[in-house]
């Protein structure tokens, strides 16, 4: 299964069963590596995970490799969440190097070790119902959550990847932040947009401090 | 248990367990297709599954059978989904050709290797009650979702069948796609049908690329 | 604990452990039987459950004695429905034949080996209050369904039992019929009936074959 | 952590682990019943539990001792519910000896072996929000309840209490019945009054048959 | 990953698995206080944990430390809450020393050995959405708030830490009291709030005994 506009996004969620091989878990991130994927890791805090590894790749049976290596590794999967990159029908017209900062991103940022993941999706409720609201509406919406969004420019970066009809909730968000307060600010603070206040149905939140993977297991 | 009008479908989600039986699993599969079942075979995304297997058969004790088989090879049954194939109340008066289709689908369709499965039911709220809707309103949205998945003839097979009393959700709903976009971006533009929009209920959303099962295991 | 009017229904959905003493739960099966206890085995397709064994007996601590028995055999009882056998308050007045087969039903029905359950309870929303319906808008809505029942007499048998505080869901459905579709069709059909439409609410769907317990382990 | 006024109560719902020390879980019962602890031991039907144990002392301390106790037996408490007894803001100005029996009951009632229980809340809808309904309009439907309740007497005995901030739901029910029927009955009937019918939301229920410790295991 | 202001806070709720090394627990408690780690334990009540591990600190990557420490030593962390530490928007202006002990608090409090803890989310429904209502009415009502829960100084201490971004539900609230029936009451008590009483969605509640670590394995 291919991608063929962007990049096939999974963010898998890890326990270590009984044994783990510390080898073969760094083996299966560099053979990633060699064949177009980046793969972020991450050392996660609380009961939902002790570790995460988002791979990027425009191949996806590239990444059920990548999975199945951990697994074989002796790391349960316990948690995951299915995406590719987008450009959605409200940046477009944005300039090329833009769209191409969304579709094909460089992941970690650097300088921000501060990692949350969350997915979210759109509501379709009597009062509010996204999915009949007008385009242009929609549209100001999205424009008024972006605009609040960079005023945190240089303390996050946020990636938004989407699901519809691949995972479970439609939108996946990943943020890089300089501290864990930041986190907190953004999300925070953007919850009060129309937008999120609104339409947003979220799913669970992971946090956790981006780790290189030799230092992770 | 028989279904008289088209075919049983079981969906079996499934882990291994701490051991496989490799040509247990691939005989599991040609002994159901020896009694006249069609076995579809994907490798999944993700934490909820790693294989899937979807099962096609008049008679669905041939399909416990390959479910006992699956199981004693070392596959755990995981999450699954059965119902039966359909030609529901607004497509009466079809060309014949169109309900055999439906009813006795041949698959997986050549040249279409993403795989995406996900289970739907129709919302019984205060403002979107399908069940007190009267019929030609139904009608009407299932004809504009109907002509709005036309679309993407070519890019994506799509089967509907039917699970109202055989399973949690009202209808299992299997996508075959040239490629993850399409998935995407088919799902994503019928959500806002009205009959999505306003009355669509989804479940779990599984996603994978067919592969023959002695690739699989 | 004893059922003074009635019987005590106990559906038990298991799962075999690691290893499974057949001998012993044919035993089990057997023993029930001897102390005027019904028990219905049946195949279960997916993967919520393998088997299924419904125990109706006047005393619950005989079907206590039995789940013992069948765990003890090597079966784990993943899911179970309490519920004990009733007629509602409105069906006072019908014939004693008809009262008898509701309260001392004999089970399973010849002939009709599609075997399905789920719970259901009325809703208690704002707009759709079983609870504050005047007893003969209750009334109607009850006859309205058993109406559209009987037009499947003959391809259908129907139990309702109660478990009003025995277990989560208010009423368990058990349905035996000639065959899978029409399991689908009488419960697809039934769900436009007012009383289901607005105030249904249903649980987990389990449908398997009915099976003697020898061929079931 | 001790209660100043009535009893600490804790519900234990538990399965047998692979090995259970029959002794020991007697003996855990006497030791928590030589430190002032009362113990009411039930075996409950169904796949959420096998045995009960429900324990009231006014030293929560010692009832976390009891539970220890249990569990290095080979019991695995699988559900659980944290309360204490309480006379309600409703019931203020009783008759002392009504008080006491509230605060400090004496369990189990005798000749009533059908045991239930479950916990429930009060709902906060934009509907039905007992919490901004005035205090007059909440102890009438209090006091209906209660009549309701009392044309059980002599069948059922019940014992209500309290967990805010103890336990996810509000409050805890637990009933005492001569039969299965008279369960069904009460808790049917009941819901029917407006302060269920409007403002109950409840949990999963629980049943089963007050059974001596040492029958129990 | 750091907190620039305040603390990280993390709950940890644990079980014990097969075998667990009493002495690396308690190591990895005193560990933790040598790297500027507050940490509080307690003895848990019901089958949601059996301890739980409250550690303050403003170096988060210390805090997984300490988790990995646990889990080495033989728990199992099932649950979790992950937070910060607070001034909100209502209490800015606050004199410096209130200020101080909301994000630099000194735990556990003396006499207190009745412990609770609850996430929290204000809700966005049609009549009740708390991020869409005007900033002073929100800081009315958090006043109110308060208020109410000053009447019961001296006898409970609370703690309410953020988690916007960082764990499913908005604020984490830790209850420290000196009794069991304090605890019920100040919960039962604020429910009645505005604030609560309309726009609090309340998790799982946790409740135990403030218990030495040494005492705690």
């Amino acid at each position: 299964m291919r991608v063929q506009q962007g990049l096939g996004v999974v963010h898998l969620f890890c326990k270590p069963r009984v044994w783990v091989d510390r080898d073969a878990v760094i083996a299966a991130v560099r053979a990633a590596e060699s064949k177009d994927c980046q793969v972020v890791t991450a050392a996660m805090l609380g009961h939902k995970a002790d570790s995460a590894f988002m791979a990027l790749c425009a191949d996806m049976t590239v990444i059920r490799e990548f999975q199945t290596a951990l697994q074989r590794a002796g790391l349960d999967v316990v948690d995951s969440y299915v995406s590719i990159t987008e450009v959605n029908e409200y940046a477009k017209g944005m300039p090329e190097h833009m769209l191409a900062e969304r579709l094909y991103p460089k992941l970690p940022p650097e300088g921000m070790d501060s990692f949350c993941f969350y997915p979210m999706s759109k509501r379709r409720e009597a009062h509010a119902n996204w999915y009949v609201t007008p385009f242009e509406e929609r549209r100001e919406m999205m424009m008024e959550h972006g605009a609040s969004g960079r005023t945190f420019a240089g303390r996050v970066v946020q990636l938004i990847t989407g699901a519809t009809g691949l995972d479970d909730m439609e939108w996946g968000v990943s943020l890089f932040a300089i501290d864990a307060d930041t986190i907190k600010e953004v999300v925070h603070t953007m919850r009060f947009d129309r937008g999120s206040a609104l339409y947003g149905e979220f799913g669970r939140f992971y946090v956790g401090t981006i780790t290189p993977v030799d230092s992770l297991v």
